[in-house]
């Protein structure tokens, strides 16, 4: 069954393949992008991306994913940690949502072990740099065949 | 004698009716704001209403209402936890300001107990609903009796 | 339609017009407490007033209610920081109660940012001064209409 | 061998039977005190009960049972958790003493897991409703036992 | 009614009777499991003793209680405050659970005034030495008797 | 000058002589009272003595002798550590201040390190038995040397 | 390229099925492994099972598997959030390790919000049942493909 | 050697000289970056000014600045005490940072002490109003200096 | 019967009739010293004065005190509350030791409310000035009937 | 004079040689026993060896020690900062105990600052690699002149 | 207008170019104070230097200064972080002062980021190495401006 | 191979033998010093030994000792738990370190848990009395013997 799935990437993102590849690897947001739209293709999915470094147009678009689309897997970024308002964006829309981290977020500074989405999430996957968007994918897939 | 208000909602406010109406209620944000300018009409009040999930833009429109404001009221949303940045615009206009919240704030997460606008506020407001707006309203007639 | 209100003042509220007028203004808690009665006549409401400072006798008087008023509208003075047993009297005789606060108390000490009653009240009202009575009877009032 | 049992029940505990019964049950005060009198005329114990909603009335009657009584059977309600006066109030009087709670404190909000009373008491009995008042009378008697 | 309980003594209480006798009294485990199943033969009950200083064996002996018991009278000895695990097997087999502690574990060091277990027990009894299990077992009998 | 003196003794303090004899010494409350008259009236001064269980009752009598006393000496018991109500009824009256205590508080449980009142007095004396209210009643003359 | 994967649960896991299937489904431990070991074979790789309520079982098979796999896939149940021991196991053997747990531990109790292995592994999946162990499949066989 | 600077500044900045003037002065912030594009002109220096008080614009102008500046002086505002966002920008880019703050961040309220972006940042000046700008300038030359 | 005492003042109390006046008054601290030998002479005391600012010298002078003095009265100035040598100092050489301070500790910033001195001291006096050392040489001969 | 020692390793430290050599050095755990076995013969000591992973083996082994041997050496892993029953076995048998660290555990992660044995041991060797047991050794001797 | 400096380093930084220069540099104390010296010289003002180990030597040099000079600018190592001696002794002279730290103390250990000085001082400057004395004068250069 | 050794002591340090004997032992620090030379001697080691109750004058010495000895031990007494100075003295010099306290600090008021020299130095032995300085030297040796 055709699924819509809205991808959407917090801020710095878009650094990715050019911002500490140590820590998030060499992979563009392009890339990932292309990837998870593709992985979607083979199962008759359609993927749209988004990536904002502002909390609001974040919110926004999540507000306007509401009822049209099947799924949210969101990297928030730095704001994972501090934002109630994306949380309170996820939990309001009641979009079924994943939250992946490129990064194993439990390893890094205190603060980075906290999530404000998290709770209001199905689940988190970190730490398996730009594969866990793929995990989150399959993710989805299971979670519809469970509940379905 | 004729007073300016300038009523702000800040982010997942604009949800109102659609989202979790066993929290919110089921009134639509423009309802609510149409019933405080309504409110305000009777008493030769303007109100101004302003929503945004964007930090920025809330703290933008607060600029721009100094000098031109009696009054600010306003239910910050998932800001009011956390935004040093509201409190500061708040605080540096100066425009004598009511906080609101829908919900009982301290009924619901320990994280949703704290505001950083109230203690810059005249004072707060929480846990009527909708109604929370009319009674911010009755408020500021009642401080401006009493300062006047 | 005629409700029953108990106005129930905690400790040191006897001292208003006396104590601290910086803080709290020079109204009197006679003046306050008719002000309350008149507003509740004007409605077909009957208000019935209560202060002490023995936290036992504020207990007492809620239970005495239970059954009798249709709405609990209290400030619990030094007490809402730390009384575990008044927090039970009020969830225990499930009377709706609004909590009411003349300073803004999250804009004083940290120990007064936290009500052990809020979290069991409908909501809280706090900064206004004497006019924050005026506004918890309208929150009454709105309560009513909504719930009725 | 005859011995004397003060029974004493702190605030909110006089609405045992009305108040939450999902919580504390149907059984009225009058019935548990009955019961725990009827438990030590069994065993040719005469037992005292009191109840108030007063911190210093119950602090007043733990007095005057100094060198009145051989136990004192308390339950503090909501002034288990922060009455320092209640605590110096049983170790000044050095009567063996058992904290009884009839809902399971552990399980309900944090502030409730801490006790002022239990570490100047010999133990305490939680979560096992009306029938706590028994059980704490059986510990009586297995302490004196024990410890004559 | 013919009831079957098991008793289990968690890390250390093998040493009942030699160890620290100022604090736990001269009582061996084995009086006490011998007191404790001729007090439920009384009653025409099956009381299975079991003791480990492995937390592993006993959440095993727990889970092999699943079905087979109808209550769980638990002693968790140094485990009670830190075993998550202990906590989820107690929760997971949903076998109704009394926690005892034969000191005041109130009256002790700071990390002994937390339970795992408590909370997902029926209730706690602690400082009442080996007669806290007798006091459990009564506590069980009473705990049928509301329930049934 | 004849100066007025209100010496107020909080709770269990009716014990002293009785109570604790190793922490509070053998002289009772009717010594001391007695003897902190005796040395007033060396000075021309009237004390006048109150002692109470009741939290609401030394509130009672510390607004009563508003404008009637010019030196309240207070030993707030098991209070000071946790009543704001008393913190706020002696602020409000505004009347000059001394907090006394027998026991040298820094001494003992932490939670007894801490005093809600002494902020807003003028100081606190701890740690000399009985003698503290002689002292007490000297600080108090030598502040209205240096005042007036 | 064939691949060894050791696939251990930790304590209370062996109830799956059995154990608040409102939390963690109605699937077995058995049929998990099976499923694993199946999804295993299409990528011709081995993979091994272990289950066991004991720490120190786990601790022992890990040391076990040193050399003798290449992955390890572990759900670490109740020891997850307090034993340094198996964190220890983890670091020490070095074996590249996925965390896995099947309830989404960030929206329960506070104290299953910490890990202390996810610290030493390279990432953490949680909140999608027993899809998860799928998923860390998944995972392992993207992380061999990037870092080989 | 000509340089490069990017001179940020964040939310109410733009209410210099309107603001506060007690905390902040009457220069406006036109004022200040003109000063500092002077100041950065007797050495040869391009210095570009920003400011915003979107959190999101803010990591934007970061962004594009990747690569064109040599320096970045930054003032986050009210977003340096809980931007991980910010952070993660200035961190990313990895270009020199200097953080700025005209009133003295540690003589104010205890959320006002700690900077998210100061770990990431070469050092910080704060307290010396206005003037702060300069000494940024001041310490980027001398930064380059030792650096070179 | 003659009596020997050693008066300490630590860091910053030289500056006394200079620092700050609004918060310890004009009085210099060689008028203090004058004073309390004065005092002591009166009762057929010495008097020995000591001040440093170095924390080392006042711990070599109550080592230099053991044995030769009866009392020590001592302002352990900014070194209360952080000093644990000083601590060790007092506590090692056994001298009864009163400590003082002239300005109310509890009612300044948090820092300033724990002692480390104090609980190894027989009393703290605090908050009435250069008075406090007078009253502190009353309290060392109260101490001295009591005890003697 | 012939002693008794027990050696004990907990968990993970059977990898000494092959687990972390940058932290535990190259020596395995067979060569430390070997060492320590063999500087007891020099002294006429008798050393018994063990090592488990197992919390509860461990505290079987230490039960099984009572009143066979002089002393415990013990280096409890990872069990060190969490294990109350651990201490309770060194506690209740009252076995002298000296526990040893190879690692400088205060100079790691936080949670490794704090020991739950250290209390109830005689003392801490730590940091010293493979030669803390040879020291340990060294001071349990030392210890024996001292108190024989 | 000539003015006079006080530049006071704290322990530890006589090692400076000795001591871990990857923090701190190779510039060694002499020459640092020679170049503010000479700083100072070209603008007609006067340099005094100055270096201690002692918390109370830098006390007593900061009194010495008291009148003598217009400006400290002051390092106070390792005693920022604890010393309240030293904060008086700013506070108490009302020198205006300047805080210099050579690294970004908001990058290191927690323990570093906070100041008991700073509070006091006008303003502080950290992490621009040996530089940061050069800024610190020119931040009270632009002090003297503004404030004359 | 000749060693040479510096051993300080802390503040109070001097007091051994005369100093709380029952924490301390009867041995003095001259006793201990001699003890220690004389323990070099036989492997041709030189010591020095310093005692001191100035935090200043310790570091003085520490620094003096750089490039002069091998190895510094050091009981820091008081100064343990608080002083950044030491602690950066100690690293600042990196002259191996061994710290040593006779008491076991672990079973000592919370504030004695912590020590911020130990960090920095190679390890810690504490509990042993004066018996800890000689295992010092053995630590020392054995240190060397691994290192060489």
């Amino acid at each position: 069954m055709a699924k819509r799935v809205l991808l959407i990437n917090g801020p710095n993102l878009n650094l990715l393949g050019r911002r500490e590849p140590a820590v998030y690897g060499a992979t563009t947001l392009a890339e990932i992008e292309a990837a998870v739209v593709a992985q979607g293709k083979t199962w008759g999915w359609q993927v749209d991306c988004f990536q904002s470094n502002h909390e609001g147009a974040l919110i926004d678009r999540i507000h306007a994913a509401m009822g049209e689309v099947d799924f949210l897997i969101i990297n928030p970024g730095g704001y994972t940690h501090t934002s109630v308002a994306l949380r309170d964006a996820v939990a309001g829309t009641a979009i079924p949502t994943i939250e992946v981290h490129m990064s194993n977020i439990h390893a890094r500074e205190a603060f980075r072990h906290v999530s404000m989405v998290a709770p209001v999430a199905i689940g988190q996957i970190c730490g398996f740099g730009a594969d866990g968007y793929r995990l989150a994918m399959e993710a989805a897939r299971g979670w519809l065949k469970e509940t379905s």
